[in-house]
């Protein structure tokens, strides 16, 4: 339906440190998660002997570890005292155009910019149209570009006044590190869709979609950059001295409106988003899961000799299940949490697999059973999602190899039945298994081979989410309810006005 | 002491099976823990065309992923119905000679032949020392490469005999696949340090160091190939006829001595080697470290509201952790397994870190703490082994900053005090931390900045390997005592008879 | 003064072929003297599947047959039936910035367009301040893109009043070859400072900066596009139809002015431009060189058996020198052309000349004498030009050792004394030699190492060009005169609004 | 019938001197005509810190320009003061195998041994049976390999010793450049097949296969390496020492052997062989064509204002060309040498040409004609030899495109019928022209298109080589004649003993 790149990624920025760049790589590397296709950075650096600001850039396709991996780009190409950094997700199918490379660096009329964007912008096609029809060209399809042209074309003076200007005409979910030659510049989207988390270094701010970027660099949590926050970090920001802030508003009728599926899935089980770890989240996920779903209910034949195992998908749903094993064992329940599949992480850029039975194939190169723990007894495995579908089904196929008395499969969120155009990159409505058996749970459970699955309930999952973070926010649940918190520009025919 | 490259490796082999190339990668795939350096497969072929037997090759640096990455090279290189597959280990300071990437191929009077090996020949200066007299030149420092010139230069007529004139004249630890242009052969040294299984699929046989290799492609686990058994698969081997053996006598007064060590880490956890599962022993390894070191020997200030937590170092510690975790709470202790370090996984070739703190910052770069799960409780860390002590350090630096309350570290195996000859890569004993420290268990503890430092015991070790796998052979724990089973040649001068 | 790179080039263009991009890439490779630094090709392709035009592009740094090594390029990727290419000089110092490879593609509003551009604009300042004023951004800083953002942002309806319109804004010096989803456009600028080229190949016009891109492909010439005339080839031109034509004035009190200095140096022999061949011109250059400065009154001592050698610097000085020889044959004075240096063509991308005598090497890199031509004689040598005389001067070293009688140096063209702004790149003006030493002949001969040194005169270039080709059309000779036909925008303040 | 890689190759050698590893970049890069598939030089270097020798070595496919173009790998790689540098030539179809990337070295019981190798063994084959027989494994096909273990496995002592023995056994032509810890040791086989002169630069001795490679690093030529003999450059050697010389026997019956085609075509024009300059061979060349044909008897219709035109097809008969004219114009004949074919010298390492055309327009891709020079004149082609004939006839075509009146062609050598085993890489017999067309000129002529063709005589070419060389040694003429001067070894059974 929509076929441009969707821009899930991961952004980084730090303000006036000695070792701006390198703290990037090392925060860019903590968020990988977020993104593997391309990585970049740039900083800001005055040059005294040219007497000019100027935005040294590294950016290329690959993995951070591999984008940077001779010392000398540090040495000499990136100097500077402040940074921004992005990792960008790879979309199945999209062409590999180094032109959707972020961040994005411009020279314009009143200095250097450049700008790291994660989310979606939901008016981009209403935008680029405007755009097309004044003649303005594109080198990009991505909508960050149209970022930068809005803040270029600004018929503002000041450069703080045409970045809120830009702003104020996008809609839709973003969250964005701006490096001009004086500031560092962090802002959230009105709905907060996306998490971004503030901290500081040695005296210095730094800003991260995750707190695991921070921990990596030994930086400490401050507090989450709030929905709607234009956050101004310039000399004058100080340990003593919080940084400026300025306000978007949200578009009239909503709310705000946090990406539940980063508790689910995305982020790192031990990064706090939305203010709260999302480790915590996730057990209790898991304990909400065996409210719903008590053991006793879920498994026919134990006994004592075959005590039920409870094992995760690893390594993104084990806290869920040990979660689930725990809220069990408390109840009274007789059961263990064992690790009954490993993951083989050798995993490169391309898996090859000509012939037949490819697509089993690839479940078999990443993970394999563990046969003592698994055969002879109820297993229950605890995965955090299901989305085509196929993986989970040749994962049972090797479990039922190992001879397991009954398999169970739970899965910590409910059913996802819609698309997401706020930054998840999902496959198309009808790829989803659940609309393929149209929510017919029975079926689902026939199709991937286990003697019975349960999901979490949608108010299940709010509810746990809230349990365990007394934030008073609120969340998106649009790929399971279909329920979109802000409205979306389809329609507008496709139009790219690009420069290649 | 000994600078030239450890072959420690994995081997696979599969004979007469229409993919055969194509089951060695995923076999090579499986075993790549083994050996991240390079990885090579060739086949035998006959050209109808030109009515000779060829043997194409494939291999190069790189993970199996990675040298693989094209289709083709299955469809129009690897031809051919038999194969063997080799991946080797990066040590350390190592030049990149590609010629020393395995297997090796030779063409010579009596026809192809092709050689991959894992271990190490603890005769291999006299064996070399005795070529260079004769003035053969090497092209490569590899103790493989002797084995060819050992087969290549004797003065029996039939290969079979070179072959075996050859094993006998070679000492240590080797498990060997070799492909003629009509035969598989596996052999594994008369005292068995390497894993080797026998496996079959579709009624071909194949061979293994791991079974994981096995499960990968969905082939079944025979039986292990026996120390001092020469295996040979011919077209007379089928699913009703096992291939004949040959035997290899093992040095006088030497025993069997199966590498404790691929128990206590290197082997992968759903493999079945030396006849039983690495993950069965390794709980035992757990439990045998609760029996010594009970928790309530450990923790010191445990409350209800603050129940110990057993933490592993993922993921070669996972089963010792949780087995150890099992084993307390059987015997009454209260505590929980959880996930308390995560793991990032996405790491390239090259980890640059510039700058003063760079070592601390590789340990960060890997892994992360999960605060919720430490803050505040007596923290038990399981890991399988401690070799420099210098990971172990900067990993208790950080769980220390998430504010545990105690932290204790128990170690699955007994302080490595001496280097391997036949195939591990330790650092030089004077690296070892055990050593540095004289075996001063508390003040090697003070180093690595744990409140206490627990070690399994050396007997309790091989109890519990014994106790959970009912073999009777024996094993090898020289690096752990200093015992070593096959006598070693030092004192040779070194010398290259190298071509490149 | 100028730091942009001068975009320098060759341009191809063909319409309505089976093999456009074949063909293209013979051309661009028979162009290939005319920029070194990328090529690039786009063609035009109508995918009846989607129901759209598209314009495939495949372009990147380096010499045309590498750019083009892989058949599947045009099997695959460069579909279509009409087609534009272009070759990049590669200018000193100007960082490698990808984004500045031609053609340019863009997808615009009126569909898609492509754009390659032998020239420099001279108000190419001024129209980039205009656009940087409204917030118009640049990925590049060629000229040829400022092309494309008038075209974009004309408020003309139809595609071809909006190129009519741009073309009306710019100023100075520009062949280019357009492409849009039914058209190729072939523009030459009022004044045709560069040569442009009409030809016919299987009943399909084609276009290219010099003949020799036809008589790879055995296309015929017909005849040049004329100063400031827009070629429009369409569907409805054919072999009996000619193609429409619209045109440009030129600036008010500006005449026609071909660059002369493509016939003395820059263009190939084999090539007819402006009208004639340059092989023709050269060896009239010879002539009129032998008129002002004939045989005996350069040489001083020869005799019978030391009859006077006349040698070029090869290879673009070969017919040059061949005419003076023949000239001064004819005129009754004894002499004899013959090869005394040797050129040697293995030259890579890179020369590398570590120590103190690098540059000496650099010239010994590429050339040698033939000892046995020099030895004992008067030597003169021919050359077309000198620009900077450090080459000249280790030349004439060189052939110093091979101990010749006297050495004379002939130059067919008069000192470079003033910078091009019209796409030839020499270096600053205080770089050339004949700007070093005041002009003074003497002087330069004395810094250059011969025995006399002598040029052509401005006025006998431009007799013996006009004597050689009857057309009516005038010469820029600003490099030699200084006398500038177009004026150029000096004095705006330089200004990026590039996005990378 | 042999297809193995001809050795055919330049080499290099310098002896103590700050630049060596330089000066054999400079020099194989003089030499690059004779080998373009790959380069290396090879250093010695005493380690004063290890205190040991070692052998650093830079080796790699592709142009000498290319393969060193980082600075670092003279600064940090390449140390020492003595050096040996190894060109090797690109035989179409030779599978690219870096193990045939010369020169070798080798580490061995008597220390460090490198060598290049120019030419090809007439007894390879039965040397490798012999070592075959004795299981000796090789590496590669090359005969340079065989060198090494004959030196390595011989039974003397010392190390020179060594070096004579090997060099006792091994028949045909070689020139070799040997570097051992303290010596170069130059060698000419005792028939003196290929070229190698003995220069000096800076008080230190120098070696090359041409004089070029003197020329480019400005040493002088002191005399050629006599056939038979081993020069021998020790500490000992210097200004006023000649360094020693031992002498190797010829073959009973044989004789000196030099290679007549060196002149002929393959040696720079700009050299020094066999004791003469190349360029004057070719002149006479074209002088003794003159005689055999003189212009009155090619050309028919020659008129005043037809005046005949002797072309050169670029670069390598352009001496042959002016001979031809110059010696006509003498015997009063009216001509002129012009330049009628332009090259162009923009070649990347491939050339693709799909579509039906392609050998046509490989032609097209090289040469171009001058139209002006050629149009409605006889036209007299001298071209140094005709292999196949292809490339002839599509050259022939274009001239013809270009209107002349008549085409005659001329080669300054005779018809090449028989294949080179001493280093020359000739197609198999059955793909020459002469051979095709049984030696029939006027049917030769006839198949590439030209009025008349004419060959030198085999007399009249040793007798013109003989005229303008006073030097008593003889010339192989094999290739013409078939007259082979030293027995090969055919019918041994292709075997190869390598391993990869």
């Amino acid at each position: 339906m929509i076929d441009k790149p969707h821009d899930y990624c991961g952004i980084f920025g730090i303000y006036d440190h000695d070792d701006a760049a390198l703290l990037s790589y090392y925060g860019l590397h903590a968020l990988q998660h977020r993104g593997q296709e391309s990585a970049g950075i740039v900083t800001t650096y005055f040059d005294e002997k040219k007497n000019r600001h100027s935005m040294p850039m590294h950016k290329d396709f690959g993995l951070v570890l591999s984008v940077y991996d001779d010392p000398k780009i540090f040495e000499n190409e990136l100097k500077g005292r402040s940074a921004i950094g992005h990792n960008r997700y790879s979309t199945s199918g999209s062409s590999k155009n180094p032109a959707n490379i972020q961040p994005f660096r411009v020279h314009y009329r009143n200095g250097n910019l450049a700008i790291g964007h994660n989310g979606n912008l939901s008016n981009a096609r209403t935008l680029r149209e405007r755009f097309r029809d004044e003649g303005v060209l594109f080198q990009s399809t991505s909508d960050t570009e149209l970022i930068l042209h809005l803040i270029s074309h600004s018929r503002e003076e000041n450069q703080m006044d045409q970045i809120m200007d830009a702003l104020s005409q996008i809609e839709g979910a973003y969250c964005l590190v701006i490096l001009t030659d004086d500031k560092l510049i962090a802002v959230r989207d009105p709905n907060g869709f996306r998490p971004l988390a503030l901290g500081m270094i040695d005296g210095s701010y730094t800003v991260a979609s995750e707190t695991c970027a921070f921990d990596i660099i030994g930086a400490k949590y401050i507090r989450d950059v709030e929905p709607g926050e234009v956050v101004i970090i310039d000399r004058e920001a100080s340990d003593k001295q919080e940084p400026k802030s300025l306000r978007l508003e949200p578009k009239a009728g909503t709310n705000s409106s946090q990406c539940i599926f980063e508790y689910v899935y995305f982020s790192r089980p031990d990064s706090k988003i939305f203010g709260e770890m999302v480790d915590k989240i996730r057990r209790n996920l898991g304990k909400q899961l065996a409210k719903e779903h008590p053991l006793n209910e879920v498994v026919k034949s134990s006994t004592e000799d075959r005590r039920p195992i409870v094992i995760s998908v690893p390594d993104s749903s084990n806290t869920a299940a040990i979660g689930y094993a725990h809220e069990n064992q408390k109840a009274g329940f007789d059961c263990k949490y064992d690790i009954g599949l490993i993951r083989n992480h050798y995993v490169g850029r391309t898996f090859i697999s000509p012939g037949q039975k490819s697509r089993e194939q690839k479940v078999r190169t990443k993970f394999n059973t563990v046969k003592g723990v698994i055969e002879g007894r109820p297993v229950i495995i605890v995965d955090d999602s299901i989305v085509r579908g196929t993986t989970s089904r040749y994962l049972v196929d090797m479990i039922r190899d190992a001879n397991p008395l009954e398999i169970h499969f739970l899965v910590s969120s409910p059913p996802i039945t819609h698309p997401c155009f706020y930054g998840m990159d999902f496959p198309s409505p009808e790829e989803l298994i659940a609309n393929k058996f149209d929510r017919d749970v029975e079926a689902i459970a026939k199709e991937i081979g286990v003697d019975s699955l349960r999901y979490l309930s949608a108010d299940g999952l709010v509810a746990a989410v809230k349990e365990a973070n007394d934030s008073p926010l609120d969340y998106c649940t649009a790929c399971f309810t279909g329920k979109y918190p802000v409205p979306v520009d389809f329609g507008v025919e496709k139009e790219e006005n690009e420069i290649v």
